[in-house]
């Protein structure tokens, strides 16, 4: 599948409007796209001679005449999203129109050297071609999210601090040599936005995806398009300073974000309340456990332990703080709320909540929706996809 | 001046490359826009027949050869910029390259009732344009900015907080009557944005203007546009907490950036040292001025005044505070800082810049420059002339 970078600025156009509609009528696309009659009809024929879109038949049109349905094929192509985090590695096969068509799940760490991982993921994607009956010639694209900055020219990682192992290394270059395709790497929750933007089919334009994890980031859709900033380092918000007299960070600053509200901070809080006696609940499953992850933390809330929710709720307070004053800066429609941290216990989203609308102004907060991202199975895996073609054509 | 509204695609770009290249030779035009020659050439025909832009004559072209340059004119037609401020009003007329042809600028009180001001607005146009021996018909399309919360589509104030007898006031049905032309309005940060892209040519496309002077706002610019946010509040950043044992703000949250750095509180802050012995060049200031202002404290500390110098630096560091948060979000490449608190003495910035470079991010300050706006003393109304024309076509 060479040329794409042969596309027309007005078959790029073309084609991306057919992605983004998973599947369009003829005629609506002169209209959404203010091209003539003959220009798209010219586009489409070309697109579909390099196989790229193809037609599915008639289908009834809004209007209740029959259109002619489009779709892109990529030449019954297929695009693999890949979603490394920190404790796992999903991989998937997706039709063009983000259909998962094969997957795989398995733990890894990202505490070791990259090398054995992507070995390892060059024989997932084979395994899952094979179970599809298919060659490696079949994929077209390659997305790829890791829990790390990324420089996104190079696509190589730049100091991750959860993967020290990973400097400077080059998911793109250790493909290359298998899958001769555009291969294209960002961080997770640029990722995870833009698989939230294809859940949304775009009905939404400027919004910010939060995950709430081991650290905190956050991926911001700005007029539609994933914003990374002058340096790609837009979003990265854990280091954001919500109290001056907060507790010291690894970063070496006070009251950041990530050191009060993230997972580490949550279980260091439930280990505290545990051996001073203040919650012989969280204790028991201390006891029981070795240590306190924030699931643990999580259950004995939602078992009505005081201590547990007072951390709970704190945490979500101190995250509600830091999305306050992003919501005053950039007034977003949507903040959906994601990672480990996110589900364990809805007292979490509720402090957000009330941290948010409390400290945003009025304006702000008018039409604004703060809830969990829709579809947190599958936005890795399809948000990576969609990078991959996004970036491809 | 109509059709604006009948300008296809094609000539609206091409009209907006001429526009913010001042003058463009021809053949740049197709590989600027990734248009043919032929559509080209067609759309510069339809737009000089149309009388919005004309050919300047052969110049040297960047290759040696002979090239037609081409800019807008709007058929020898005026823009007007109109920057109403909280305490001055500087209304320009310019030329369609942002030339100031003529201009006026005179105190007025926001705080009274909004018409007698537009009344008085009007009268200067029309004086403007007598200097010019030209007639109304001229003025193609007007930018305003105020200095309040606007609602972008209605062009109405919506809760001006300076103010508040100015809520639901709309400057383009106040203007409308006598100047039959599209009219539009924004909060005066967005228009110190526009200004600022027009001054740096369009060189930067990520950045922050921040000003600071009886509030604190900012105007943001995104991949080479204002961005407003989904209801318009977007930049509204005076709200922001940076320290939640800070002081009680006007808004009833505490610790707001406005409530601790603003020109208010370094006023209040002056007196206070004055008033304690602390300094006994504020108090002789404050008796000969009856009360401190920003710049009375600017002047102290720039004679020498230890507590003069630290209530600056103090909130210098708050602001900087503040922005860090903000560098770390958006990772523009400048920030801009502007607004009556800027100026009143090195240290300010100095502080600023010490602040966001402690907390922000090494990869979001690599290249980050935090410098004075460029042209302070036009970025208002040429912005708001930038602002007309853009809304207009």
């Amino acid at each position: 599948m060479r040329g794409f970078s042969q596309l027309s600025p007005t078959e790029r156009r073309l084609l991306l409007e057919v992605f983004w509609a998973r599947t369009s009528a003829r005629s609506d696309l002169a209209g959404r796209l203010d091209f003539s009659k003959s220009k798209i009809n010219a586009a489409i024929t070309d697109l579909i001679g390099a196989g790229l879109i193809t037609e599915i038949g008639p289908r009834p049109s809004s209007g209740g005449r029959r259109a002619e349905g489009l779709r892109v094929t990529l030449r019954d192509g297929l695009i693999a999203g890949v979603d490394i985090r920190a404790t796992h590695m999903d991989i998937a096969l997706l039709s063009p129109d983000m259909s998962v068509m094969a997957r795989h799940c398995e733990p890894i760490s990202v505490r070791g050297e990259p090398e054995p991982l992507f070995a390892r993921l060059r024989d997932v994607l084979d395994l899952l071609l094979r179970q599809l009956g298919q060659e490696r010639e079949r994929i077209r694209m390659i997305g790829i999210g890791v829990p790390g900055p990324v420089d996104f020219e190079s696509a190589c990682l730049a100091t991750p601090p959860l993967m020290p192992l990973w400097e400077g290394f080059s998911p793109r270059q250790a493909l290359a040599a298998d899958f001769d395709v555009p291969i294209f790497v960002d961080n997770d929750v640029n990722i995870l936005a833009l698989g939230t933007l294809w859940h949304l089919s775009r009905s939404a334009d400027d919004f910010l995806v939060v995950k709430v994890a081991t650290g905190i980031g956050c991926g911001i859709i700005c007029r539609g398009q994933v914003y990374r900033g002058v340096d790609g380092a837009a979003g990265d918000v854990g280091h954001i300073c919500i109290d001056p007299n907060g507790p010291v960070c690894h970063c070496g600053n006070v009251g950041c974000v990530e050191a009060m509200a993230a997972a580490p901070a949550i279980a260091r809080a439930g280990a505290a309340a545990a051996r001073s006696g203040e919650s012989p609940r969280l204790l028991e499953l201390l006891q029981a456990h070795g240590a306190l992850s924030p699931e643990d933390v999580g259950l004995a809330s939602r078992e009505g332990d005081p201590a547990a929710n007072a951390i709970i709720r704190g945490a979500g307070a101190d995250v509600g703080r830091m999305l306050a004053t992003l919501v005053n800066f950039f007034n977003p429609s949507h903040v959906f709320i994601c990672g480990g941290v996110a589900t364990i216990g809805p007292a979490f989203l509720a402090s957000i909540r009330q941290s948010v609308y409390q400290r945003s102004l009025a304006l702000s907060t008018r039409h604004l929706a703060i809830r969990p991202i829709p579809h947190p199975a599958d936005a890795g895996i399809v948000g990576a996809g969609v990078l991959g073609f996004l970036e491809a054509i």
